[in-house]
């Protein structure tokens, strides 16, 4: 399914109209036309490529999907990518959504990979600033990059809750070996987070640029609003980097002191067992030693072997080997 | 309960006046205005945005709270947000306060999330050095940046004391929990610290740059001075990092030695057991030995065994194994 | 074998003729020529050398091979060196293959080291955009380049899947010397490609250079399309580094799991075996203790031996240790 | 005690006069002055500081040590502070003295912590290039920086020594634990020395800016000495950085070496001396067993334990295990 | 020995003439005049010094070795700082030769350390360009470097194929301890090698500047060439890094397998000996239990013991514990 709009002067004109109609007011300066296409077809993209006289190569990039946000200036439009994210806390695991948008002089196409990044909270977003849309193309673009960007904020919170939730673990007494997955999965989410989130920064910075005449001068501030949070998810994802690190190498001088403490409790105990296994060999010697085969024999025998346990015993406590 | 301050060329004329007396000031270019806000609700931030001409962006920003220092150009003001750090030494916690800060030709307006930044320090500071009062807003922000980069340099000497702590416990002989814990503790403040703190050169910076004629010429010396304490910060963050890493490092090697050392006991002591057991168990055997039912097997035995078992002591000394 | 071919005014005219042949067209600015020497002898660069005036130090730098991506800018051509990396995921070896390009007006000359570079798949791709050939060498480079930078990709793709292959080894229950040896083998290919592929920014960076006066301007837009496939070759070689060392350090600290996991059992075994046998010591003894010689002590003995083992078995599970 | 000397004309004309004596000369462009004061008190300081027309911020950072080299510009003159570093290689402890230097256009006023900075060898360095005293303020300062800068080149010579010595301990058999120590407060050490010595390029840099005026043409190339001592100094500590990370981790590597070494030889003497233990325990049976009561039970067990033990040891010994 | 030839209008005139000769010509633009000096006394710099007027602190230099390569731009002359590099592949060992080099307009004097570099190469490669010796100290500056950049690739070679060989040794099943001191002195010359070779970067670069006029537009893709090279070199120490890094984490993680498959095949026999010498202990009990003194006895106790120890061995493969 696919999303129309027309804005004339600001106001909201039609929606859901079909692709086809819009040829009447793509060369209407007054108009800011929106397009949404989900996973179109090459048939799609060549209508709307004819439309507004895309490049081919910009077509192309639509269909191939590589993974790193990017701005490309093209004469007659400019070709953005960026990727909507979504994390499933259960699994841990991170999905990316590619969405491409052509922004002409008065149109916003967006082509969405699937249906996993929610276009009606863009269009919530517009709706709620209707005074901004008087700037067309400019506060369009402005409302998806904000919805796309707040996602951001939202993975990076939820990553930052699990690597809360790891802390948590990391002190229990008994290791668990989720923590080695949980750890795993969390720095495997992290660096691909990382692949779409860092280069933002320079794509943003980019549509700012006053040669590109993108941005309207009013709506300057929002967008500098977005690079703002940009630059925030960037520096927070570094972070948060540093966290796993944190939580991986405790971890590990974790694992070495439960060693440590493990051999001194199998030495010990080790000890308070084979010392009286050697005193009785000693009794069951077929040999005349002193007291074989009498009472006195076995009330020696019997306080040895107490008085050396309980003596291993207590020494090993003092030294808290156990 | 919030502070209001006017200055009038240079002197103190008006304080703890309400809000709403403002208006008759604030055009006034001869006078200097500070009001401080702490927790407003929207409608306390939408009366102040009122009467100074705030953005709108800048008034969304206060009430979200997303952890990083800038520095917002709008066309009418300047919108500065710092943070005000306190650590807790016991917990090893720290805990930051956002201080959102709007400039304006002749007004100077803090917003502070709660009161944990002890906005009275600012105040006797101010009047400490009423001699440059003169100077108007620009005054005024030092005093507030004063305030905020000197509390920096408490907090990262006090987190420079824990290091030093850890150092103490570090060589102990008996290896303790608590210095993961501690280490780790430690290290997490030291991310959040770095977070809160190292965008502050870049905003001090950007404060002072000469086309925004926010800093006076007579105040610049006393802003490259924050900045220079802002770079030491940063600089002395950056160590106590390879401080602490030397602390986890050398924690880790000790771990390895320790357990090497636990590792030649247990071994030398289990010789030292199992070879008069394996003695006592030839003279137990059920068949006639040399020495089997005689005093002379006894004696062999008993010889043996010491021999043996003092031998054995004897050369795992030299080797140093006990 | 060596390939030709003459381009006029962007219609294909000539293919498969010998080198001799071109000293005709070679100052004709309507033509764009194109030779490719695969690991041709000293004599045959000096022919092509002498042909179209080539520097001394370019020639001697083909006859060299010392691995890294260039471009030298000389008064009447420019040279260049890429690289075509082959994988094979058997052996998880990369192998590189160097591509000496000279560049002038309007020749383009290709100089293969060995056969291992598909120069038919470049052929292709220029019979695929027919429509460009017009612009030249322009034209005739960004094809080369285009099949090199997609056989980076590939690698890049191929050296992925081999790292998603080894997480899924990674939490085998059983570890596998293997995982050692792919994760050394993967961390060396992706050295080795990094060191192929990183300077290509730089490189093709240095050919859209204006003065350079190399790349057309309609052609433009391909070759920032090569550039940036180039800079996300780049960053995700990175992001691989960083999955691999996720990998590697998780490695570690299973390792460290298992071991402490070994530890425990081997200990609660050796306690289960060890405490039987010293009851079974003391009933072993020569000496009247009570129940020797009596029915009383068999059934002593034996019932101590089964609860102590039962006992401990049941503790050692509760703690977890079996 | 403090120093003062008078250059008029590049000839030492006065010295060891008091600063009050001063006030003549201060503003003839003929002389050179020099004063230092070791640890002033407050009160010393406000004479100098009236005397040359000091600011009051750079005044009171004389009175705060903050540790980081730095360059401030006032109107009327610079303040500079560097640090002089003393390295007690017994203990392996840095100290540094701040040195606070004010330079007016014919002053240098040092101001030093405390006397451990050898001011003397300064005073012979001027002495020992009396030519160059000729210009002024500038060679003045030329002489302390040498002193400083060499002062940097023998501390960082002497940590060499002390990673030298590490590495010879590496290899012992023995494996000693001040190992740890001294690697521990080597890298301690060299994190704080990094922090007085890397601020140094960005100083001596700025130092040299035309714009400045101090340091005229003729001592331009003394200047550049000193910084390419200061370059030499950082990039010699990185280099110590890496070659004390070199040694920790082969410390590291060599203890997990020692562990496995240890575990091999406890397997193996655990096996030969429980595997005749184990058949004197057969032979220990109270049930007739073949050769019970019999001498030939006596040989059987004898050879058996003897081939058995023998053959342990050998296996053990072929597979290096022993 | 001294070396010293004179060239006018590039041809070269004389030879192995007196330092003292060289009065007459060193002011004659036509002439190109090169004197070699080796571990020169002093006075031996005193005459060249007095000869062509070089500065007092490049001399001084000359006599002090720091060990950083570097570029002096003095008024009459440059002051040149390079290192000869030679790898000793047997002890891993790596020497450097200060080499200082004095470029007046037309004379080149070369200062050698000490005779490990050879000079005679350097000869050999002027010989060897003779068409292009009309380019003056240009041209003979650019053989000296070639030949020191040419070294550098020798070593770096030598160093990447001792890498090698430690990948060889690395997967052997013998760990052998030599590993680590091949790992060690490799990483040591690696630190050792980048710090000579490095700051090249930066020295040949500055050399091709435009305004010192030293290198001649005709030489200028001679220089280009030996500045990639000392590129490649760069980025080659960097890959060598990783190598090193790959392979010293790579026996980390194998020290950590082996420990964990000696403690598994010492767990499994501890258990198939201590279980038969727990049965042998309860049928050494003197207690009438069942079978004790009776052929059942023997034949039930050796029943138990056959199976246990078959039984658990059987066990500890199918777990591929043995």
């Amino acid at each position: 399914m696919s999303h129309t709009r027309l804005y004339r002067h600001g106001v909201l004109e039609a929606e859901g109209f079909p692709v086809a109609d819009v040829s009447d007011h793509v060369s209407d300066p007054a108009c800011a036309i929106w397009f949404d296409l989900c996973a179109p077809s090459p048939a799609d993209l060549a209508v709307i490529s004819e439309e507004l006289g895309l490049h081919k190569l910009a077509i192309e990039d639509v269909l191939h999907d590589r993974q790193r946000p990017k701005l490309d200036v093209y004469d007659s439009h400019l070709f953005l990518t960026v990727y909507g994210e979504q994390f499933d806390s259960g699994t841990g695991q991170l999905t990316s959504t590619e969405i491409n948008v052509f922004i002409t002089r008065n149109a916003l196409v967006t082509v969405r990979e699937n249906d996993r990044f929610d276009i009606q909270e863009v269009i919530r977003r517009w709706d709620a600033s209707r005074d901004l849309a008087k700037h067309g193309v400019s506060f369009l673009l402005h409302g998806l990059l904000d919805v796309v960007v707040d996602g951001h904020f939202e993975i990076i919170q939820a990553l930052d809750d699990q690597i809360e939730a790891l802390e948590g673990e990391l002190f229990d007494e008994q290791p668990s070996r989720e923590l080695q997955r949980h750890t795993f999965a969390l720095r495997k989410s992290l660096v691909q987070f990382r692949r779409g989130v860092l280069p933002m920064r320079e794509v943003i910075n980019s549509l700012m640029r006053r040669d590109l005449h993108v941005v309207e001068a009013a709506m300057a501030p929002y967008y500098q609003d977005v690079y703002d949070h940009v630059l925030r998810v960037a520096e927070w994802t570094d972070s948060l980097r540093d966290l796993v690190s944190n939580i991986r190498e405790t971890h590990l001088s974790q694992q070495g002191y439960r060693l440590n403490a493990i051999m001194k409790k199998l030495t010990s105990w080790a000890a308070i067992i084979a010392v009286p296994t050697m005193i009785t060999g000693f009794y069951g010697q077929n040999v005349p030693y002193p007291g074989s085969e009498q009472p006195i024999g076995f009330w020696t025998s019997a306080i040895v072997i107490v008085t050396a346990s309980v003596g291993l015993y207590v020494a090993f406590r003092k030294r808290d080997w156990l």
